[in-house]
């Protein structure tokens, strides 16, 4: 039987160390979704169709990754769509409890999904969206921390121009 | 292509924690190698071959998981099985960082195979081999943290009689 | 002299968790105050009025347990009800060092009433109020995580009728 | 009815870390049991019967504070004693960890034992008995570290004379 | 070549924590500029202009400080600064992770300036501006907390009057 | 006045991560001494005097770093050498605690003795000298993770020839 995994997250905007789990995490299951989290209500850089049309270049050529959305519970998304696993990437222990905890109650709700914890690369551990964000807001360079489409998205965003 | 994983360890000896996560991996992958560390020095309380043995009875009903052994580093014999990847239960944050170092260690060695961290059930996030053996060497009640032939066998090294 | 502990905390709404330190520091003292934080600002689904009737009818039935509400510094509600012990119940690591940090205010600030910390049942180690509502706007099951008054009056709350 | 504490651990010597614990933990329960861990195979710098000793002295004048000593499972013990809770004193994040698994399993075999946490004081945070015989060994100051009587036997032990 | 080292924060306000960083760093370095981070967005109790002079003054028989403040990038005002290190006091592990995770990012940025941490006294290890407001909010004593002047002028702020 | 750091260790053998720390150091202070301890009891793979010779090598091109060794307590070694500052560099979290505990001891025993932690690189967070001796043990590459004539010393003391 197929083995199904998703990535779910925010990814305002995706980061290299978003796309070094999903190439991991590709070669471990038969197919992955990287599955956007719709919030209405967080203070977004990117809107919710652009952070999936963002994904959708920097995936567009490994196989058997799909980008979709999600809103409500991960658990009920999982469900209908016959996932296997969640996987989470960690950078640190902090991250770490809060991934136990969710882990937890997700497996309380749904005992047949399990959560996979990927370790992120360590040239990779110190990115966050928020933390990109915040340099580029200051012109800072963010080159080696996005794929190049983002960055050029990201400044556009911030600085204008195009 | 199958996805092969591997779960290493002393398992000296398998406990209910230990089995939880060879239940809920074996889900995730095409064929399960629990692979049993073979340690000339380490002062153990069963024999390697009887650990290998305990084990064996524990996962026979089991069909993808296979029982193994191993000497040397971790990553050659990863490498000989063409396994995908390596499966670490994680209960506590203190397990967190020596994971997160090893699988870096380990992702230097050899790109190709990753590190798949799954978190322990609640329930037997307490449990650890030496824990388990610790309170038996004093009588204490091992039933609900052990398998019951494993049980039957610790308090009979402990305490003799048959 | 009878020994007096508080249980402080926002309660919106009282889960398990909170109810198994209840019930665990209730057997150690003489009497054990829970008691509300009355907090004007922080959005909360429940009426700070709500949220102590809740804890009412959830406790109603162990002797020496009060419910109460305060509101500014705890070490001075403490003072005036001469209250030997502050009671915490810890789930995590990270909780840890934020208890750390108050006790060490607390004990700087009166250094005759003592911080308890007592570690949360592994069963309701994931359990948090805020988790719990957002499992419930999205109508996830919380039966097993508070008890049986708060699940039904949250579903109300959240979802209307009656 | 009345509420017994007891306090367990190697104390080889004890301190003023240990000895802040035992003063505030003699204040929230009516009867304070320190109870010194018998370990034939450790090596410890003071006797077992030494260290009883030592521990008498410094707390002769604390009227609810008695001095014992046990072998085996410290929850046997407690059964024995009739003692509600099991005193442990916390410096920091690494020790919580250790200190929820051991709760947590003596709460498996027994749940009528609660385990209580008390911060250690910051200006005692970061003295353990192997670093104040580290410190001793290379005649550094150990005046403020440990009760008068404990520092001149540290020193008798390991530099001889009287 | 004379080494400068920057200590950077929002200081809002100063606290017995942040002065002893600010002396013992003085001493490693032969000038130490204190750098207050201009914030808009962020609710303060004090502006911007009575922050920096709230440290003038508590600051100001130490020879070899300077204050400043500065906006954007800290490591573009480090750069026009000609720094060499960047310190940065700790407290707590839960600090520590977020200070791993900004020295990397700021190596990433420029290689040329070092992230410094000093371990603060424990005698300050509780103390926190943000703690300090609560407790100054209800009159509580924060006068072994912060510089005299800063108590003097929290209250001021809070409870008015001169 | 000229600054003086010293960066203690066992050096059993000297890794990249060391060396990476040695560099930044030796940056900040006008004098760097990378101080061996001596150890008697302990089992190492070199000898005392191979890893200072060891490390010569590798330092030899950094003019303001000295290499020498202490046996004692290293707050006593600083004192002699007028040493104002003792580096060390930190990997992760639980590395944190134990340097956190070691510089509140040292500032007890000689509080002019400052202690500063620099963060190692991520490229070399997973680096230690036990982990390249496993590592080694079983002929792995160790190239990138040694300088090369550590590399070439480690393999002959492991598997002969020359």
């Amino acid at each position: 039987m197929k083995k199904i995994a998703v990535y779910p997250g925010s990814f305002d905007p995706i980061t290299n160390g978003h796309l070094d789990i999903i190439k991991r995490a590709s070669k471990l299951f038969d197919k992955l979704i990287v599955a956007v989290l719709y919030n209405s209500s967080k203070n977004s850089l990117f809107s919710f169709e652009e952070r999936v049309e963002l994904i959708r270049e920097v995936v567009k050529d490994i196989d058997n990754v799909e980008v979709d959305s999600f809103t409500g519970l991960l658990i009920d998304y999982c469900n209908n769509k016959k996932v296997n696993a969640i996987i989470r990437g960690l950078r640190a222990v902090s991250d770490f409890e809060y991934e136990l905890q969710m882990a937890q109650m997700n497996r309380q709700l749904n005992q047949d999904i399990e959560t996979v914890i990927l370790t992120t690369s360590t040239r990779y551990s110190f990115i966050s969206s928020s933390l990109i964000k915040e340099v580029a807001k200051y012109k800072g360079d963010i080159l080696e921390l996005v794929p190049n489409n983002v960055s050029k998205e990201v400044y556009k965003k911030l600085h204008g121009g195009d």
